[in-house]
């Protein structure tokens, strides 16, 4: 007999045959009602047994995390909460879980000490939940390009390119890591290294997804990426997963476009096919938030405000409008920023966006039009000669969660500013091909996954959106 | 006016309103005739020029790999090879590409010169067939599972266990790579590293992905894994993607199912969406191996070994009938073999495998209850004490395919096989703690997605088939 998931039971809702189902023991009460979950659904099945007809010392192996085989008949549920619910027939233990030793009880357990268990948070609501959105996301991610005529592509992990330019980076070698070899100058040889020269973890796609954008037009990549950063942070991850698309002919406006799309179209498939474990979230996060000053509190319900990022435009603002609008501010002019906006071409801080996006539009943001100077050198220079195509969205709570821009097509605006910045034209002779060959416009941007998925669950963690997160002293499982 | 893709006016197939197209130039001829691609598709969009009506000089600047805008009228082709084409009126030049100096001329190139030239390689026919397919077979693969009840997982990439036993690895670390710290003992003190200990990339998710099967059921990781071996062959990566599936309550038998009517879906979802991809590689294929002997040619067109794939039963051998096939096929006894078979308990080696596929069976063959001896520690022991609940899957052209098993999901068996590979307990607590709460039959398998895109595509060098291939001495890019 094929055995059945949770998920497929409760979808039925009505007396059906037999059953059979595979899962683990959430909860046991009263001797006779099992909560069993197998993770297909947020939702436990209610299986009821007669503990008359049941072996005693059998009843007792029915301890939370176990993995249990149930047979019996799926019939209407006589008690409240569930439509459904099996009268067992048939009950074997096939895997037995401590009652004591098991470190997941039926009860709240910190974040914190699930981090420690990272290889059983998923057998609670919270991360069983948040890892099917996760999940889902994902999927929707892939659904929406594919579906707007865009290639997958997988870019380099390990690359040899050190011009990338987006942060910190992690070396990856095959050398004696105590006695490497040496050139006579007292350099290390790279040569003898597995590529022959010096390789790092990818910070980015962006440069190699160009070459495919001119060539196949619309693609996009997701994959890993990596910051050798030492930022113990809630937002920040040594190891994430990012999001790039890059498209030809495609202008800044365009790129701003497609972002607010995909934004709207990924987070309105979660609202389409996740609605039990975006409750459940919801849900806790109101608990969570009880504790906290009334003005701590998220503005609205969570999903009230993916629902209102869906149906709502983005604010689109130039960094100049910006700067005026923060320079103007209440904590501006009170002192109580941190950095105090004082000129036009300084790095706005994580504390005016915030101000931007939660105080004064109360929506999604896209700045864009930023100054070159604090922009990378990939992007396009404007006729103004002093401000780049380069757009941010700002989401509340989040912050940025998207950064792009135009791409310098001009072959010698593009070398001028290599040269300006000591980046070699060697180190990057492809992708300066790429301007020497039939160039055009082309733009994309770069979304990091975990961003998303906070702001979907909303949780308040980077470390709690990702299944083994990887930080500072922290490469555990 | 917003531009149409080429893939959209060639569908389109009747006589419309004026038309805006952006894309490369693959040949101009007669001064003429522009075929034009713009990556959404194989096929050419082709241009009419009246060059009476435009400047020399502008026409000048139409060769091969300019990106042009332009703007028509949509009509019936005159011409063969093609049903409708562009009556042009206006002609922009977006990015000139000198005649003699671009690298991709309208003529064959060998492979090795457009690895030379990847960032440049997706403008030939070949290449932008080849990455359609890898982007399709991606997303067929994502699709399969979603719809099957499986959750996308994201496995780390940096792992600080280094009992994953399935090759070399590479060091990841931010230590000064000539003076490391030192322990007192003259030992690397990782402790310093950035992880707190000694890091190296993945080789497989497999063992995180059972921490998640073994709470949400059914999961799946598709993601980057490496090899430090110095294999210089057209069949090894030093990077490579590969999809991991594992599932709770899943048997060996289970686990055949899986892999065989999976691969069916994803092969099939390509002969439904590829086609013209797929044509062109069959051609490219037939006329690349007429220099070859008839006995190396492949015995079937590509198209037609996809579809026998999809539409046969995968052959199902024991390990044991596999050894007395070869034992007495005419290879062994006429010792063409270089690995001769006498005695059971030995590793196929390629040729074997490839024997099997080939010659004895002629499809796709799944070779299971593999010794113990000769397979990884993880796998499920059989009754018998010798054998493990192992299988690899088998294609023609390719070899090993998939290779899987169902786990050893008993605490004291695994720790003893543990026990006797040396493999410390502390090392995989946490793989441990699985056995020990709620432990139960599990089963997955590991399928190497450069090698199914080979399959796919006819390709006969694994580098051709990912963008920018990571090999011994090279990671250029």
């Amino acid at each position: 007999m094929t055995s059945n998931t949770v998920a497929e039971l409760l979808a039925q809702k009505t007396k059906t045959e037999k059953v059979s189902v595979k899962g683990w023991v959430r909860t046991f009460r009263a001797n006779r009602f099992i909560a069993l979950n197998d993770g297909s659904t947020l939702n436990n099945i209610q299986c009821v047994v007669d503990f008359e007809n049941f072996n005693e010392n059998l009843l007792k192996r029915i301890t939370t995390g176990a993995a249990i085989h149930v047979l019996g008949e799926l019939v209407e549920s006589q008690g409240k909460g569930q439509s459904v619910e099996i009268q067992v027939k048939e009950l074997e233990v096939l895997g037995d879980s401590h009652p004591v030793d098991y470190p997941i009880q039926p009860k709240k357990h910190s974040f914190e000490f699930l981090r420690k268990n990272a290889h059983l948070r998923t057998r609670t609501n919270t991360f069983s939940a948040v890892m099917r959105l996760r999940s889902s996301l994902s999927f929707a991610i892939h659904k929406y390009f594919t579906e707007n005529g865009f290639y997958n592509m997988h870019t380099p992990i390990i690359t040899g390119s050190d011009a990338e330019g987006a942060g910190e980076m992690f070396r990856v070698s095959t050398l004696d890591a105590k006695h490497p070899p040496l050139n006579e100058d007292g350099s290390i040889n790279y040569k003898e290294d597995f590529f022959g020269k010096e390789t790092n973890l990818t910070v980015s796609g962006q440069l190699e997804a160009e070459t495919y954008a001119m060539s196949l037009g619309k693609v996009y990549t997701f994959g890993p990426t990596f910051r050798a950063e030492n930022s113990n942070t809630s937002r920040h991850l040594a190891e994430f997963w990012m999001i790039e698309p890059e498209v030809a002919f495609m202008d800044l406006d365009g790129n701003m476009d497609l972002a607010e799309d995909f934004l709207k179209d990924v987070l309105n498939y979660i609202l389409e096919h996740n609605a039990d474990d975006l409750e459940f979230l919801e849900k806790r996060l109101i608990d969570e938030e009880k504790s906290k000053p009334q003005t701590e509190r998220s503005p609205m319900p969570l999903i009230e405000k993916i629902k209102f990022v869906v149906d709502n435009n983005f604010k689109r603002v130039s960094y100049t409008e910006a700067i005026d609008i923060l320079r103007n501010s209440k904590p501006n002019k009170k002192k109580k920023f941190n950095y105090l906006i004082s000129e036009w071409g300084a790095d706005l801080q994580s504390e005016h966006e915030r101000y931007l996006v939660e105080k004064h539009f109360k929506c999604p943001v896209i700045l864009f039009d930023y100054p070159a100077d604090i922009k990378a050198f990939y992007m396009r220079l404007n006729e103004d000669g002093k401000t780049v195509r380069a757009m941010d969205i700002l989401f509340p709570g989040i912050g940025e969660m998207v950064g792009g821009s135009q791409r310098e097509e001009r072959l010698e605006v593009l070398k001028e500013k290599m040269k300006a910045l000591d980046i070699p034209e060697e180190e990057l002779w492809w992708y300066l091909d790429l301007r020497k060959y039939g160039t055009a416009v082309h733009s994309g941007f770069g979304l990091g996954f975990e961003r998303l998925v906070m702001f979907a669950t909303g949780m308040g963690n980077i470390r709690d959106v990702i299944p083994y997160p990887r930080t500072p002293q922290n490469a555990e499982f």
